[in-house]
């Protein structure tokens, strides 16, 4: 029996979601939902948001793939009142009263929440914790070369500013430094390269105030580069990225050890998605060992990835 | 309150577990159970192997540092009757079948046991499985420069050979090709170097012998070189050793993927007794959920391997 998905949110993720969705034997493709009514690209059926009530007992998993700024906060309690979900939501600094608040939610109606699913949060967080574990010390991470839509929304909240765009880039320095176990404090993991459109007469004064933003810039390698409107918007369109999660140390024995995870990928969206629609399976093992509430990929046992024979055979096939 | 430890086996896992329990404020080692009266390097007090069962209640998890081949099959049922336990056992071809029968004695006795605990089997298992749960195909393991216990021994099933130790080494060009996406199936993985003591007269034929041993030696790229035993003794006191798993794949809508996991270690025993001390808290963890069985690393949640404050915060530290 295949298992019924439904998506909310018609961006770049949710475009990577339908197809990796379609391309799945497993799952049926019930409904896009969106908030502006959209075509599909694969002739998915499309309805407004406010619909999604409609198909209580029609999908079983709804993938949440609208943005973390403004979408995800509001649209995750929603739905998941209704229907069992997973979301990709990123913002770091309100992942734990997100979590508590909508586990809460989940347990009362008795659905399972997957939240912050993805390759960081997801993935490297899984990393992170196997690494903090059998080493005492905490990982290091790096990102990019890629774009960080935090940063880019950074600048863009500058006077002045038409449309920007920020690559992260990984110092190779300070990956040499933490690879070697030797990374001091105060150096800089990244350099920030920032693509600016703006008119000329802004263009000294932007420069500055981008260099102050704290949290952001100041206190980090940062170049501004003024631009077209056509030249950013082919930046804005590049997917790549790429993270590195390393760990240097030594065992409470003295002796040496290192560990280090690294992704690279040509599409951000569809290397998410693939996570995304790996973790449904986890979704189906949850609801099978009547577990409820909200759950971040730390939660999740790798064997919940699987079902049936494939769970089964786990311990031969890939122990 | 102190975690209660018992060590089982006092080889190399043995003593480098010892020492890392020593330095965990939150385990107390209560004692080492040793089929041979030994004295412990650290004063740890020493019981003869079957008064094991006279520390029911006064040890909470016991550490079966015994080794694959003859011990582990043995002991781990026997302790596993009154105790939770954590093994390294690593016979593949056995692991499913002691899976079953070992989670059958944990649940009946309301134990349990996490098996197969180490870097591979263990964590390697747990990032094939997010590697193959994420893009549908297999990783690629590559292991060493390192020794191979189980190819060591198969030498010294050669008629006239009197010791052995076999390094297992990454082919350089397998690597390229696994990093690149492009390695054929028929390529071999590692290279085999073997260091024999045997006597002049039988050298030429045990060399022959070594590489006609099917699955181990047969058709993959074996250099045998005969060494005194001063010399073998030093090479066999070689602990380092290292891994990678490998992912170069396509999402399914065609965008290219690599995932790269690798550790490198000085010394192999004391990175194992790291992990297996790691998963102490998952046992914890375990029962504090009611759970008994056989549990591999794949079953358990990363979040498992801490408690208290530092599990409750994860997501805020390693999200």
């Amino acid at each position: 029996m295949k298992i019924n998905i439904g998506i909310v949110g018609y961006g770049n993720l949710g475009k990577s979601a339908e197809r990796a969705v379609l391309a799945n034997k497993n799952l049926n493709l019930v409904r896009i939902f969106s908030r502006r009514v959209v075509v599909s690209s694969y002739n998915t059926a499309v309805e407004p948001y406010e619909n999604y009530r409609n198909f209580v007992g029609k999908i079983d998993i709804m993938l949440l793939c609208g943005g973390s700024k403004s979408d995800l906060e509001v649209q995750t309690p929603e739905i998941l009142e209704y229907f069992d979900c997973i979301n990709t939501f990123d913002t770091h600094k309100k992942l734990k009263s997100e979590y508590d608040r909508l586990g809460k939610l989940a347990k009362e109606t008795g659905h399972r929440l997957i939240m912050a699913c993805g390759w960081d949060p997801g993935m490297f967080s899984v990393i992170r914790a196997y690494n903090k574990a059998i080493s005492g010390t905490n990982p290091i991470t790096f990102w990019g070369k890629g774009i960080s839509m935090g940063h880019s929304d950074a600048i863009r909240r500058v006077n002045g500013v038409i449309d920007a765009v920020q690559f992260t880039v990984p110092s190779p320095d300070a990956v040499k430094l933490a690879k070697a176990g030797t990374l001091p404090d105060d150096v800089p993991l990244h350099f920030r390269e920032c693509y600016v459109v703006a008119d000329k007469k802004d263009q000294e004064r932007i420069e500055k105030e981008i260099k102050e933003i704290p949290n952001y810039f100041k206190g980090q390698p940062t170049t501004v580069n003024f631009v077209s409107s056509e030249k950013l918007s082919k930046l804005k369109s590049k997917m790549f990225h790429k993270g590195e999660v390393i760990s240097s140390f030594k065992t409470v024995h003295g002796s040496a050890c290192k560990i280090n995870f690294s992704v690279s990928m040509e599409s951000n969206p569809n290397f998410t998605a693939s996570i995304v629609i790996a973790y449904i399976n986890a979704i189906v093992n949850l609801k099978y060992n009547g577990l409820s509430g909200a759950f971040t990929n730390l939660d999740i046992p790798p064997s919940y990835l699987f079902l049936g024979k494939e769970k089964e055979n786990l311990i031969s096939s890939l122990c």
